[in-house]
């Protein structure tokens, strides 16, 4: 890190709103579309048919099948605000119809007192807020007011903001150090982060009090969830389902990331959802409520996941059996998890970290992962979903339509409708440019209306045209990341060379821009070769491909079957073609094959297997699994080292 | 394979008893003194504290703990086996008591109509043979018949032989074809080589007839064990277990190779201890029964196994979820279940295969089996067991000196333990020697008393030198196994150098042998590099170091950590020390190995890891994790290849 770039960053910019930016872009475009046209009528109809829109209704007897499941409501939750990210953007009267309709049945379910959560109402009723660690209640109120924030600024409707703060309000009256009030927290972090919004949206600091509790009360002693289940005499909701929690109680408490108070602790762990939720909420009590010492544990912890546990696709939790972390360097390709949720809570983290200081090295993950493991998670048609993404395939893993525990495909969908956000950043006299998609902002210098449009075809072309328009020339500091992995960069402003440097790796440009005054940033998209650590034993002499933010994988549609009985040479060049899936470019190169016909019937033998020459084809991890099933690979092995 | 050695030598030769042979040998004596004097007298301490022996006073009353499991009287029946073999060499009193102790509580816990076991007459008495599939029961007949025979044939006593017929002729009259008889088989494979031992023993056909109708009635249609279940209304003993097994049900058919009659059956599949034990009673039934139609089911079985699902240790069943086999060429290193007991059961049959026809192809794999996966499955002093031996880990795989599940402690005691019957045959005019071991055998050739005495100090040298003892000439053919993996191997008998090649890899030399007349064998143990097929991707690019029958591995206390950062170059030569765990010869070699100083919080770089020389030291892989714990590695990268 340079300096501290951030400091003054800090209060400078924000995010800009959904409806002031526009994205009309070869790349997104056509995906964002799907997600419109797709994704979200899919995902509405798996909420009907699977009975969770109903059992908002709460007729469920006992007896009833199906029972609702304690994380039902989030998924309605997360539709909705997806739904409303996309309605911030372009109109669509049915979709506001059916949201309007969700709503309706989320305002009915909610009780006299504000409390709201189908399962506790109708399955458990009388058991409300006596198992937080397992049974995802404050989950499930993070992602009603997440919804009802995203909502209202979409619509400038209230019906869900209004059912959401008086939750929160509730809740804001049950939990805290006061007397007669709960000392607990949620045992799935969410509930932080959603407080912040709403804090936001509304002005009310009671909720940035409350989040600041609820990640403060955090891992302190006594346990929580020790008193919690003592109190209730009962396994708990997953009780079943972890048989050793009893034996092993260190691991469990860092299972949720209770087990040390937040600011002392100094490693990623546990479920790689809940670290993602909590360490974002800790940014924005950084963002808004300048706690510097918070900032200090987000850098440490930011900097033992990017240089101990995070996969070259920035996809993060190594391991299934706590969808989460394992240990450092401990990154397997065919077994990773590497959750599309968690590298999406990684783009949350990484999003509020670039405000809280502007440092490259949060955007250039932000973009690491969006561009491969979050998008992976979504089929190029937009019906299909990964859970988990692997690094490597022997050919059975596969896209499905909807998962039984469904966080993955709205969370999707919600970050995919709300990219926007992540594009550019305003503040007094500043706008900043984080990524790279054509279509442009809105906003205002000194009550001037000025549009920043962005012309590009990144990520297959290197050249990004930033064009300011204004009725008048307007002084303004035009910031622009250039990536990290951008070599040899170029930039011009205004038709003269401009030094591509700049601190925590943005270039400022500050002067009095005229209507039609550009900025052009080449990006060196040379194809690159990428090395993991020596102590990451999977990647040991082995290489993976990446042009721009695009990791590269081998198919075996592409390369024929035995992928791991291919070899890149360490000299041979890497070219470009245009045949990927959708039209994306490839990266080609002369390899090795170890051949098989010489070893019918032998499984061992003291001759090593003769090469041949393969042609080596890599089309983007993001588009892998479009076309026929099949072996896939990154890290591909290199010979011919000196 | 060339012609069919194998016919005539099917009738000529059989294993000599144990009582024929000597052991003194450097390698394998303190081994299995180790045996005599730790593991039997832990083992049996085990069988006490556990409650395994106690149980068979069937003084059990529901409530009391522990239950009884249904394994627990195999787990008794494989200590006498291994304690019979014991006696039949080394006579020991103490021993002898604890043995006919345990008989007598085996005789006593036998119901007036011979039925024997423990579990179906106190926890579910009336139930028995009602859940076959799940329950053991038949299995656990099969390890008390093998007790039984193994016990008279070392002691001469009939108290155990006696009950074992008992429980035989009870189900003999219980199970076949005929009226009023139950057409079922077991789940797990065991009864039916125990039957083939006790027919051997007694020359009582119906045990050969039984144990053909257990192997052919397996697999047919309709399945036995969905009737059974039908029959039974509850999901069996291991109904929790598998929760996938009504969704799967040609999965579980494999799982217990009943998916198909055996005759028909061309791919081994499932449960690999199961497997293996059906194999070697359908070799018994090539022997024994002439059976031509199960010896090419056996050759084809065989030959999948050995081309397609074998590790390099001779450990097999790569995968945990079912212990056993998963798909061709899915071998990998550090998940590999690879059970001690399916090694084990792999020397069972391929010992009966090289009986079935002279070819080195058995014995070789069988030696692979015995000096790697099983010996491994030990620790040196004797006390401590391996279930699953991998191939690599990262340093948390350590032996456990008892297992709930107890199968590998006893079968490796009962297989070490009767060493001598897989070093030599013989048989009208012939011996042949399988394994290189210092000792000595006892026969007769027309009437001649004769000793052929072997001294070796192989494994870590490779001359053997067998001499002739007898008090007159003998007309004697002596065949010598070469294997396959000696290159450049020398021969002379009686001082005159003979050709190395024979039928089948065996020499065989037909003379008159007078008294001190010698065969001298010099065996090539020049360390070799050794590939795997490249299908097997975990294998990829790396080469596994053998010398002679030894399969080497490299262990973090020679080689310190990070072993994935290790690479050897193509052309380096291979040396050996006598530096290796108890005295074992380590192969040395000059390698490199990958830097991580210049990593520093660095995960990903486009530069290439900066290699530094490494000294590689590479043990065998019997003597792992005999030293402090770490990271072992069998196959290692290899560099610089052309």
């Amino acid at each position: 890190m340079t300096g501290e770039p951030g400091s003054a960053g800090r209060q400078r910019v924000a995010p800009l709103p959904l409806g002031q930016v526009r994205i009309d872009d070869d790349f997104w475009s056509p995906r964002i579309r799907r997600l419109r046209e797709q994704t979200l009528p899919v995902q509405y109809a798996r909420l009907v048919e699977t009975g969770r829109l109903d059992a908002l209704r709460l007729t469920w007897r006992p007896g009833d099948e199906p029972v609702p499941h304690v994380f039902w409501d989030s998924d309605v939750a997360k539709w909705i605000e997806a739904a409303s990210y996309s309605l911030a953007t372009v109109p669509d009267p049915e979709l506001e119809s059916r949201v309007d309709g969700a709503i309706e049945l989320l305002a009915g379910a909610q009780q006299p007192d504000g409390y709201l959560n189908t399962y506790f109402t109708v399955v458990q009723p009388g058991r409300r807020f006596t198992d937080l660690r397992d049974a995802h209640e404050l989950y499930c109120a993070g992602h009603l007011i997440e919804a009802g924030v995203a909502h209202h600024e979409a619509t400038g409707k209230r019906s869900l903001l209004d059912v959401a703060c008086r939750y929160a309000d509730l809740l804001d009256r049950e939990f805290g150090r006061g007397p007669g009030q709960r000392r607990g927290y949620d045992g799935h972090e969410e509930i932080e982060l959603a407080l912040m919004k709403l804090y936001r949206a509304t002005g009310a600091e009671r909720y940035l009090r409350l989040a600041a509790y609820f990640v403060d009360e955090r891992g302190q002693e006594p346990y929580y969830f020790d008193l919690e289940a003592e109190e209730r005499g009962t396994p708990g909701y997953f009780g079943d389902h972890f048989a050793d929690r009893e034996a092993d109680p260190r691991r469990y408490r860092e299972y949720l990331q209770a087990h040390l108070p937040v600011r002392k602790q100094t490693e990623v762990v546990g479920h790689a959802v809940r670290a993602m939720y909590l360490y974002s909420a800790m940014a924005d009590l950084v963002l808004d409520n300048g706690d510097e010492s918070l900032l200090d544990t987000c850098r440490t912890l930011w900097r033992h996941l990017t240089t101990r546990r995070m996969y070259v696709t920035g996809g993060i939790g190594s391991t299934a059996d706590i969808e989460g972390f394992s240990t450092d360097f401990d990154l397997p390709n065919e077994t990773a998890y590497a959750e599309t949720c968690a590298a999406i809570g990684l783009v949350f983290w990484a999003h509020r970290m670039v405000h809280a200081e502007r440092d490259r090295r949060y955007a250039d993950v932000l973009e690491r992962a969006l561009y491969n493991a979050v998008l992976a998670g979504v089929s190029l048609d937009g019906t299909r979903f990964f859970y988990d993404n692997p690094l490597a395939s022997a050919g059975a893993v596969q896209r499905r339509e909807w998962f039984g525990v469904a966080c993955c495909p709205p969370n999707l969908a919600r970050l995919l409708a709300s990219l926007g956000r992540y594009v550019y950043s305003a503040g007094p006299g500043e706008a900043v440019v984080h990524l790279f998609v054509a279509g442009g902002a809105r906003f205002e210098v000194g009550g001037v209306p000025v549009e920043l449009e962005q012309q590009t075809r990144y990520p297959w072309d290197g050249r990004v045209r930033l064009s300011v328009r204004a009725e008048r020339p307007v002084p303004l500091t035009l910031s622009v990341r250039v990536p990290g992995w951008s070599r040899r960069t170029r930039l011009t402003v205004a038709g003269e060379e401009h030094d591509p440097v700049g601190q925590g790796g943005y270039v400022s440009v500050r002067r009095t821009w005229r209507d039609g005054d550009e900025l052009v940033l080449d990006l060196d998209l040379s194809p690159r070769r990428t090395y993991a650590h020596p102590a990451v034993a999977a990647d040991a002499g082995r290489v993976a491909l990446e042009r721009g933010p695009l990791v590269h994988c081998l198919e075996q549609v592409d390369n024929g079957d035995r992928l791991s009985a291919l070899a890149l040479p360490a000299g041979a060049p890497l070219h470009t073609a245009s045949t990927g899936p959708d039209g994306a470019l490839s990266l080609l190169a002369e390899g090795m094959r170890d051949g098989a016909d010489d070893w019918q019937d032998i499984l061992y033998r003291n001759d090593p297997p003769s090469r041949q020459p393969a042609r080596l084809v890599a089309v983007p991890y993001c588009t892998w699994a479009n076309r026929e099933p099949g072996e896939m690979l990154v890290w591909v092995r290199e010979t011919g080292l000196p």
